[in-house]
């Protein structure tokens, strides 16, 4: 654990700058609430002008007290901001916690700098500006201006909006998700998501990370602190849609980056994405409280067949469909319940089941190592008292003898079924108002044990690139002049980058050209190269199946006067001469650097895939083979790779290797390459492998 | 109104046979129910062995009442219930609702049959057997075994599930979503969704009907039913995966049919299919408190930038994207918020609005003519009440001076927040504890009014079809004991419902084959016709681009000899000879009879999209030219259709006709056609047509 920034999240004692006598004014309310919230360590407002404020003495300024500070709480006006971060780095106060606002997000982007180097020169860190505060049950302390704790609870928040912080917290106990630390991140000046992660990860208390993002600032930074935590992450990403990415870039002052990108990025570090805010709270719930779900087998035990086919419908749809019981928990289950109840799963135990029905079917059930987590259902009737069936499913559980496994609830009904949701609750047990959320919330339990499996290691590289050629080659494009390679240029790139490149040399001359198409061997294809001609077919500039060396010069002259036709003036470098590759199935590799997370690879099927059912999946570079595999598996096209129609499997494994190697190539060289892809690739059956028939290089701007 | 279907529903008289005065008895829980819901029509209990059941005098049977009887309720065991029904009917009772389970539900179809016999030869309608009863809070009934009438208001409740609607009459007060009547369906014996719809739809009290459906008996009757109400109709839909279709079916004992042709037909008359119990309720609420949106301009106000995204998300997630206010009204607006506030749209008033901001700001936007519905948010602040707030947003609506544009509410937060909803809900607001939940409310208002606009007419029928034809041609294959016809005849079926198809007759000579090929013209193709060659390719059946009268010889030979090898004892009816349509977009037309919904006609673009992409839409038939373009664009292929990748446009127009045509084909043959297809339909550029290339009709079994 970080100690400065402990010191700033966990101080043992606090200075509020701009502490206020005034209780309308953000500096009193600070001290308020950590007096409130049973703040134990040292409280010590800093304002000229009073004695002592809330019964603790007050200092003119942390340069007078007398005493360590581990952080100082800043809630004076912007311009004086600086002055005050200065006189903290000079008394030695560890680090910062900034609730002014009036920084980055309204354009004062030089007065938030000017700040952070300030810190940065003390060895100070910074939370905010812009924050409400930073609130700690099991630290019973309230160091924000929201006006109470948080239900507690072992959830910890990190979020990006003050408002929905403060809405949140009164909502925690409504809702019955309880939370330990809530943390409002403000610009992110310093301390940004992946700081506040790492230290949520490192906290003893915390076992389930929730956050509200809408911009992150280094994207690499979070998806490494992200994979390097093991306890379960979920985050609301606001200004997904294009609107929405305005509103929020308006509202915080940070990127909104591509919602693709940022679901590329949470898959491949093991984040769950929230649909809403609703589904951010269920979902918090189940993970904080139950232990992630080891295997498929779901059962769902109810006492209303309606609700047991919606929950059986939810299964299917959150990814978790759900298989008969095996015959000898269906025999035993089938004791208890009516002739008319089913054992098969849903076990429908029937409108009719008391405490003893729920109670047997529960303990034997759960016990049951078939079984790898249960959801089970309750619709309210006349004839039971909610709380008294919540008390036999929770006595069921605890009477199990087993342990470990995930299970949630669902009670729908009135007054009652809310009194024994709340009561299950407190004993741990997430307990809902709808069928279809118990059985989400046990699927996502199941999908983060899944994600754990296979997100925490860091992508293995390649061995057999080569960056200095590369690196090379481009430098012989920038020396010309120019920020976009040619064909040619850019196939040596991927070549060395171990890509499979249909062999494809430039010739100068047309003497040139027949000699590499007999040195490459017939059929070829030849090409303008020219920086002038980017759409060499619309220019009639390329011809295919080229057999012999007539055919080479009758394509020289053609190719020639048609570009010249196409543009009179166009530089022309010569031509390519490649090797025609058989056809095959096409596959698009391409790339572009994502302002928030860099250098990103794309995947697709080609041709109306890509350019009309936008069937394309994304990863943040670099990725390994297994990732590369997943993404393949992942297009809703991907049936035509395992051979559709009668056609043979295409070579995955092949093009799993080509789509890592162009992942660690866009990655190095993300300094150099804007844009990139290999369109098309064409993918031969199982062992055949891949070749990268056309390639493509947008340079970065330098 | 149907009086006897009132009679049974709204009844001025209530006999309860089998009423007891045991209060662990339903025949008690009835009786005690309808006095405590304030039932001002007569109350008779029938009971051989009581005097009175509180208070009422007692009868030993409906027949010793001397007065009239609109209604009885039935909760004798099912044995019984023949029986009395047959009283009842001597009696002249109108009609009965029978709470007794123990009929088709556990497979006791005859008993349930005899019970409707019965009751039909008098006359009398029957809801149930296998029901909670019905309620209704207009009608200060509770003719139910449910202990309480729900929160009083204006939707109507029909749900399949007698378990789910007492759990939900208990939701209804925590939830605050009111209802007037709920219906509880049972096996609908006799009453179906259909005529309950019918009632609702023309019930006064009714604002919105919801249903919770596992299985429509009578697809087509409901359809009918849904297209004539003009009340906005939400439905759940339970069974929609595979497992949980087989759940409802065990469940109810009813046919769960395809959940795609449910979709279909949902949309095709008006139906807003709810995604889950939540779902059911948010959208309910707001259906049945507020009038359709009449255009897309939506309007969001905010006093917290987070749930303005969430929001703005929303919006484009539920198809009402958010577009930028006209500069006037940014302009007023920006008079009532902070200079950090945004009045573009979102509209942030900014966490510091109080009061004034809200309603100010409400105000003037709600007026304003550009803006066709409101999602007005609220977080929970430190320094402002929302139940102050409630009455401010209000206020500003009643004041606007406008109504009849759907404005829908979020508060997020805590404890003052729900006590803000309860009280905007009281005052006819839907206001919800997310803001995604107001938007999409919102939008299913604008929705519905989409909806209202398309689905109220009945499709117009094409009249250049020749029925008798088609029939006559089946009746010729079924004469030689055949279910399934050749291509030749099922072309010929299609050309007689006006369908393209190319021009294909069936030679049974090698001098036939040629006299008809000149006839057609060249190029032609010619296949098998053999009742025993279904895979025509397979056998090497088919030769295409036949040139000439020698090329037609040589494909004589080559197909017969590749036919007996394929399979020596095959009967062969001659060959088909086929015009050879040129190529072009291939699409796929075809049909199932539902069990449910009946004909059902399926459109897709061929090929992968079909076999990989599963992308493919259903209509329930007959569908017109209109309902056929929505089909098309519905696709996620569509594109195509409007021309990709530089193709030109195709021929939609033609296409939405032969759709037209096909559907009323399989509408009206339903008896005779089981399955069938017209794959590949081949779709030229606009203006150029469509051909139909091959065809497959396979027979019903009779």
């Amino acid at each position: 654990m970080d100690p400065i920034i402990n010191a700033v999240l966990e101080p043992k004692s606090i200075a509020i700058v701009g502490a206020s006598a005034d209780p309308e004014k953000i500096g009193y309310k600070v001290v308020a609430n950590l007096i409130a919230g049973g703040y134990e360590g040292a409280i010590y407002p800093i304002n000229p002008k009073s004695e002592e404020i809330l019964g603790h003495k007050c200092y003119a300024s942390v340069k007078d007290v007398p005493y360590v500070i581990d952080a100082a709480i800043i809630t004076v006006p912007a311009k004086f901001v600086h002055g005050v971060t200065q006189e903290c780095g000079e008394k030695g106060v560890k680090g910062i916690s900034i609730i002014t606002s009036g920084f980055s997000e309204v354009g004062e982007h030089e007065l938030e700098e000017q700040v952070v180097k300030t810190a940065r020169e003390f060895g100070m860190r910074i939370i905010g500006p812009n924050i409400i505060g930073v609130l700690s049950n099991s630290g019973k302390m309230n160091a924000s201006f929201a006006s109470q704790l948080p239900l507690n609870g072992t959830a910890g928040l990190i979020s990006q909006s003050g408002a929905l912080l403060i809405a949140m917290i009164a909502a925690t106990y409504t809702r019955r998700v309880g939370f330990d630390k809530m943390l409002s991140i403000g610009n992110q000046s310093d301390l940004d998501f992946a700081d506040l992660v790492t230290y949520l990860a490192e906290d003893d208390v915390t076992s389930c990370i929730t956050l509200y993002i809408e911009g992150i600032k280094d994207g690499a930074r979070f998806m490494e602190a992200a994979r390097n935590c093991d306890k379960p992450i979920i985050a609301l990403k606001a200004g997904t849609s294009e609107h929405g990415a305005a509103a929020a870039a308006s509202h915080t002052g940070s990127l909104a980056g591509s919602s693709k990108v940022y679901e590329a990025a949470f898959k491949q570090v093991g984040v769950t994405q929230a649909d809403d805010l609703n589904d951010l709270f269920d979902r918090t719930l189940a993970l904080s409280l139950q232990p992630r779900m080891q295997g498929d087998n779901l059962l769902i035990l109810t006492n209303g067949g309606g609700v047991g086919v919606l929950a059986t419908d939810a299964a299917e749809k959150y990814g978790l469909p759900l298989k008969f019981a095996p015959p000898e928990v269906q025999a035993e289950l089938k004791k208890h319940m009516p002739d008319f109840g089913s054992a098969k799963n849903p076990v429908d135990i029937t409108g009719g089941a008391g405490l003893k029905g729920y109670y047997e079917g529960v303990k034997y059930s759960y016990a049951h190592p078939w079984v790898d987590g249960m959801a089970i259902l309750y619709c309210e009737t006349a004839v039971t008292n909610p709380l008294e069936i919540a008390e036999a499913i929770y006595k069921a559980l605890q009477d199990s003898g087993t342990t470990g496994k995930p299970v949630t609830v669902s009670f729908v009904g009135g007054e009652r079924c809310d009194t024994a949701t709340a009561w299950l609750i407190e004993k741990g047990i997430p307990t809902y108002n709808a069928p279809d959320i118990a059985v989400k919330a046990l699927a996502t339990l199941r999908q983060d044990q899944l994600m754990s499996e296979t997100t925490h290691s860091a992508p293995y590289k390649p061995t057999d690139i080569n960056p200095e050629k590369a690196r090379e080659i481009i430098a012989g494009a920038r020396a010309k002049g120019r920020d976009a390679l040619t064909e040619v240029e850019a196939k040596h790139v991927f070549a060395a980058y171990g890509l499979p490149v249909t062999p494809t040399e430039l010739a100068k001359t047309e003497e040139e050209a027949i000699k590499l198409a007999n040195e490459i061997g017939f059929p070829i294809v030849m090409k303008i190269v020219s920086p002038d001609i980017l759409h060499k077919s619309d220019a009639g500039a390329v011809k295919v199946n080229i057999k012999n060396d007539d055919d080479v010069r009758e394509a020289w002259k053609v190719i020639m006067e048609n570009s010249l036709k196409y543009k009179a003036d166009a530089e022309i470098d010569g031509m390519a001469v490649q090797e025609m590759a058989p056809w095959s199935t096409e596959v698009i590799v391409g790339s572009v650097n994502d302002a928030t997370f860099g250098p990103t690879v794309m995947f697709g099927l080609g041709g109306i895939f890509v350019e009309v059912l936008k069937d394309v999946t994304f990863r943040v570079a670099p990725i390994d083979e297994d990732e590369a595999l997943r993404m393949q598996n992942e297009i809703k096209s991907a049936q035509i790779l395992h051979g559709a129609r009668g056609e043979s499997p295409r070579d995955m494994a092949k093009l799993a290797s080509i789509l890592a190697h162009y992942s660690y190539m866009i990655y190095d060289l993300k300094d150099e390459i804007a844009e990139s892809d290999a369109n098309p690739c064409l993918v031969y059956e199982e062992g055949k492998g891949v070749a990268v028939v056309d390639a493509r290089i947008i340079l970065t701007k330098k």
